[in-house]
């Protein structure tokens, strides 16, 4: 087990990777608790709850209760009326300030967890265990939370850090390989942005990750982790480098937007924003051709993409309406060789229409 | 215009207190905005607007344009749904992370426009401009915000600090006399925890108070925030000293609770609550009978106090729900003179009873 700790200026709190250590959970919950014994909250989907309960409610000691909220699977439940329905069973079961609240599930699990931690009571504390390969590498660290309005995907949200994170790997070998291979985007962004290391271990061995060996993963995932703490704990509320975790969002999110959310799954939408980003890059010669063509080759070896249609004045105005952007700027990050990342405001619309138009391109063919 | 500034870890903010300032509102604006030029949204009440949006917009540098979002009067739309409704209208009228958003109207429109601020994008800055007695010399200092869920008042929400706070005298001519009078039980609240010297004014001073005199309501409204000011800076998440702010409010809030928040204003309702508390004390013999006396005394004069009936077990039980209390403990914030007070834990059930039944039968009179 690797133990990674993000510091930030609010937080201070330790990831902990490695696999099969859901048995050994209830230990480490004891030392986080300290002295005190909060009462148990456990937010998970019964498909996890199902598959994974049973594990979770051994490791704890004995006589250690707890209470079970479930959330049904699905982007449609990231709304406010389900935070709303969670913080009222929270509190109809007795939960107070000192409550310990355990998001355990993928990604949508840990939004909504971390919002419910954030607001109820003003805020109390809570451990995601994220089960999905892009919550372990993404949305579990870093500490923002939030929902979805009908306008737009986690528009409204807070800051929150957990108490820890833990990864388990062991977990992931009842995700299906879709959500696997989506998920290693977000590792292949980490690796495109900032660690050229993580990228070449990425590129040598495709085949035992996508199989799901426990032990290439925990590389992939520990990896993943340290990148984002060290950006996270210089720029916590990204008012500078954090941006350059958005590499591939802007149109990726776009894409999402215009498909309905139901085509691609996120991480197969940031592939292919990755590789519009990437063509502005291109288009302005500012990374090497031999280092766009391992990017390139590295996305579509976790591939295959799933195509997509869509009307380029839609992905344009969605991408326009990122909340990255700032009073009318339009922020995006771009590469400029293997590990190396830049945030720039000078994207015109000429070239976020060429990127789009080369998208809309290559997803039809 | 006197300005007290908020100091805790997180913030540092001026609250203006004085009357008839809102003409010039505009000119302090442009300072907190500093270079930048960001949309500004007020949130308000159909009722505050049709009396003071005139001078409001007046008082705006000439095309500053704005957005005004609504909020209908009543306690009943302080909850989720009028949130996300709000959310979704910012997000429709483009507001970005650098906007601004105006909470100008009572505690209501200031707990729901700090929270709004709060998660809009994660956090947006907002100033807060009481409108009512009660939000100006209690709700919109300290950076609590929330909403009421079906299980009870405040019980989601955010600290989140407004950039600055304007209090304007003025406005509460246009106030109903009664919540006048209900909100004046916070400032005496503020005299009997920690300010003699503004028990003593409230004292000497009620006919000009309760007239609506400008200067003296002044004298009211600035020593009553200073108050919250320090101890807010000192304790800012409420972990000790905060706590004492929550005078009366154990079973003043249990009041409301019985009563279903129709029967009695807030402050009425507190003012109960610190009868009750004072009879805890009294009959602890920890406060001299000339001290108990004046606070019993003080508390009438600015009545009268509207009856009420309730339940003892409903009270009790109530009471046992407040969110101050921590894995079991009660808290309870005790008088022992003018000026003084203390947070306990060891308040019992048996002295709980005493003081509801003791209540109960003061208010049936």
């Amino acid at each position: 087990m690797r133990t990674i700790h993000v510091k930030t200026a609010s937080a201070d709190y330790p990831v902990h990777v490695g696999y099969d250590f859901l048995a050994r959970f209830g230990s480490h919950l004891r030392k986080i608790a300290g002295k005190g014994a909060p009462k148990l909250f456990v937010l998970t989907s019964p498909e996890i709850w199902s598959l994974w309960g049973k594990q979770f409610q051994a490791s704890l000691p004995a006589g250690n209760s707890f209470s079970v909220l479930f959330l049904p699977p699905g982007e449609q439940h990231k709304r406010f009326s389900q935070v709303e329905r969670l913080a009222t069973e929270l509190s109809a079961a007795g939960a107070d300030r000192s409550s310990l609240l355990i998001a355990f599930g993928g990604g949508i699990i840990g939004d909504i967890g971390g919002f419910l931690a954030a607001i109820y009571m003003r805020g109390i504390d809570y451990i995601q265990m994220p089960t999905t390969l892009l919550a372990q590498v993404d949305s579990s660290v870093g500490g923002k939370t939030g929902v979805n309005l009908s306008t737009g995907k986690n528009l409204v949200g807070s800051f929150h850090h957990p108490r820890a994170v833990f990864a388990d790997v062991g977990i992931l070998k009842t995700l299906p390989p879709r959500e696997l291979r989506a998920g290693l985007f977000e590792s292949i962004k980490a690796g495109i942005i900032r660690d050229p290391g993580l990228f070449r271990f990425l590129e040598r061995n495709r085949d035992a990750i996508l199989a799901g060996d426990p032990t290439a993963l925990n590389r992939v995932v520990s990896s993943s982790v340290a990148m984002k703490a060290e950006v996270v704990g210089i720029d916590e509320r990204e008012s500078g480098l954090r941006m350059i975790l958005n590499f591939g969002h802007t149109i990726g999110h776009a894409i999402e937007a215009a498909t309905g959310y139901k085509k691609l799954l996120h991480g197969e939408a940031i592939a292919w924003g990755m590789l519009a980003a990437l063509h502005i890059s291109r288009s302005r010669a500012m990374i090497a051709e031999k280092d766009a063509a391992r990017i390139e080759s590295i996305i579509h070896a976790y591939g295959p993409l799933p195509r997509f249609r869509a009307r380029v004045p839609a992905l344009l105005e969605a991408a326009g309406r990122d909340k990255k952007n700032k009073a009318g700027t339009r922020r995006f990050v771009l590469t400029t060789g293997i590990g190396k990342s830049i945030v720039v405001e000078n994207v015109t619309d000429t070239e976020m229409i060429s990127a789009i138009e080369w998208t809309l391109r290559e997803a039809a063919r």
